[in-house]
């Protein structure tokens, strides 16, 4: 299997280090959790389950990943930071109280990660999956020091992949794609939603995958008109859009395929949402390339659907990063302050909701100087069986 | 499908807030996220994905569930409760701006809560999971507002199950063991961990599984010894410990089923710390009963497991609470000052760690009058394949 090198690590780790001694800050604490893995793992290649981890990185010097009192073999097998550390912090949400087991506290490692150097501003990333039992005993072990929000100086890394990072979300994509495949040829009018899934993740599994890229979706009927949602034991049938959202994780990496398909025709007022669907897809390709503005994206994309009649059914922007996460930073909106370069990766994301339906395109592209390299491509078709 | 009821969930209602009032607390915040999903399902029957959910509990009065921007038709299509507010605390933690979407502040939630009543103490629950985004808003929102840790007040309710959350958690072990007989019909020397991990997935929703029950496990060789950990490309060989822990969710209840097995005989040193593992874990369902101090069971477990001369291989004590969360309060540890009681549920497990191996025994029980009701039985048993 292809894995991000040590070396690579270490330089994630050195340019990290650099934003954060370029923000003015003294160290930053980084955090993730089961779901939210992202943070922690880019930087050490730990992915908690069941407990939280975080990393406290001084702006000059080692690093220490912070766990949970009972992933120490596990962590000490796993992550590419040596210095590790157990805190009570990053235990399980049942909070056990462990008698007898030793844990840090943040004192102690500022202590460990500071040496001398004072520690007067401490930058938090991953602020928004940051918890309480943190934040707190931050607030009470270094009553000093000042808490900032600080996960641009982590993120502006993130958002541009190398080459290591694009192989990993080429071979997730191609999973994803086997997952459909089997999907296609096995689902059959009368099987539930749930069952559908299952299929995939017997897939993602068996072709190298080693997680879901994101809580999977396969939705029949009026639910295909939800933005987010959770399949259930609600029965695929003839006639409906059905939705499948497929992803794979492959070495922290995330995919995802999405496309509607049906049993026998649509009435021709779903298909030609359908249909539209997969043109407005397309034409969001059309307009990304390095160098232009995301908002001129969403505004190319807003008109053209507005000029096709097509508005009303349109909830959202047409694109959102995608790499560790299914959904990770940045989003593009009409809002958006960037412009796209070479070597982002976005996710096409093409949703249109009815009253009763609706139905979303996607799939990953990698920006580049003359357009866009599609990372999956095998399922921008109609498809009905 | 068995689903809780709509009457069962306003009992649930009513005694949280009967929790409140006793508790002098003015309303109740409860948190929840993607992986920490149980509180705001347990009150909701609402599951978020991608985003967070909160419900604000009033002391008397209407709750309001709390969602992200994205989720409006899924929650509403969801819960069971039917006043639903987007808020931006709970967006995705890619923390897209979301133009245009209307969303509540905990100001406005209050203010719809509460009516003119005041709320000079708000009770979180589900402190430990709960993040910087709700804490800080709920601050400069609420300055008045006293913000007191109050997860008692919901985990005193979880900890005794219902007849219907008995039957859904007897369906996922059922589950949980076809997966795990699935895994030793087809399980062979050269797969990787993570193969194994897709057999189970499979029959886990083929089987009506609505996710896993937990980050599965199968582990070979080394990483047996690690508590926790999560499995890799690593493939399956002959004359080692094969550590599987399975577990299906089913209509928000989770199970588990670990077992060791090889394929051929263990060396000696290592087939002896396996059977004694079994022989301990029937000894901890042999001291619970209805009115026995937790810690009386962990006292005696660890005598046990000393007198017979294995203390230095025992990492931790022997049970933990399960029902909505595959590990969940209250745990069973020397410190602990309750007393089982009946309809209280717990996973039985039994781990031993030596330096290049372990091995894991876990099966649930429900507490009775007189003893136990094994959730799973079938594979309390030697395996060699």
């Amino acid at each position: 299997m292809i894995c991000i090198s040590d070396a690579e690590y270490r330089a994630r780790m050195r340019a990290f280090q650099a934003n954060i001694r370029a923000a003015g800050l003294d160290a930053a604490l980084v955090h993730a959790n089961e779901a939210d893995f992202a943070h922690v793992r880019y930087l050490s290649d730990y992915w908690p389950t069941f407990e939280a981890a975080g990393v406290f990185v001084p702006a000059t010097g080692q690093p220490i990943l912070l766990i949970g009192p009972e992933s120490g073999a596990y962590a000490a097998g796993r992550s590419r930071i040596r210095r590790i550390e157990k805190m009570v912090e990053y235990r399980e949400s049942a909070e056990p109280e462990y008698p007898g087991i030793a844990v840090a506290t943040f004192k102690d490692v500022a202590r460990k990660a500071m040496g001398a150097r004072p520690l007067r501003r401490l930058g938090l990333v991953g602020y928004s999956v940051m918890t309480l039992p943190v934040y707190t005993s931050l607030q009470r072990d270094l009553p000093k020091t000042e808490l900032v929000k600080a996960d641009d100086t982590l993120v502006s890394l993130r958002i541009l992949k190398s080459p290591m990072e694009l192989a990993l979300m080429r071979r997730a994509f191609r999973i994803a794609e086997k997952a459909v495949e089997a999907i296609l040829a096995e689902a059959r009018p009368g099987m539930t939603e749930l069952q559908v899934i299952g299929i995939a993740q017997r897939e993602i599994y068996r072709h190298g995958g080693e997680y879901e890229g994101h809580a999977l979706y396969c939705f029949c009927g009026p639910a295909t008109n939800n933005a987010i949602s959770r399949p259930t034991h609600n029965r695929l049938r003839r006639g409906e859009v059905i939705q499948l959202n497929i992803g794979a994780r492959v070495g922290g990496y995330s995919s995802s395929v999405g496309l509607p398909f049906s049993f026998g025709p649509l009435p021709e007022r779903k298909a030609r949402l359908v249909a539209f669907g997969l043109e407005a897809h397309f034409k969001t390709m059309s307009l990304m390339k390095a160098g232009v503005p995301a908002a001129e994206v969403v505004r190319k994309y807003e008109e053209f659907v507005q000029a096709r009649g097509f508005a009303r059914y349109m909830l959202y922007g047409p694109c959102h990063g995608i790499g560790m996460m299914e959904v990770e930073r940045p989003w593009m909106e009409s809002v958006s302050t960037y412009a796209l370069a070479e070597n982002m990766t976005f996710q096409v994301d093409t949703f249109f909701q009815d009253r009763d339906f609706g139905l979303r395109w996607e799939n990953g592209v990698r920006v580049t100087a003359g357009g866009v390299e599609r990372l999956s491509k095998k399922y921008m078709k109609l498809v009905q069986l």
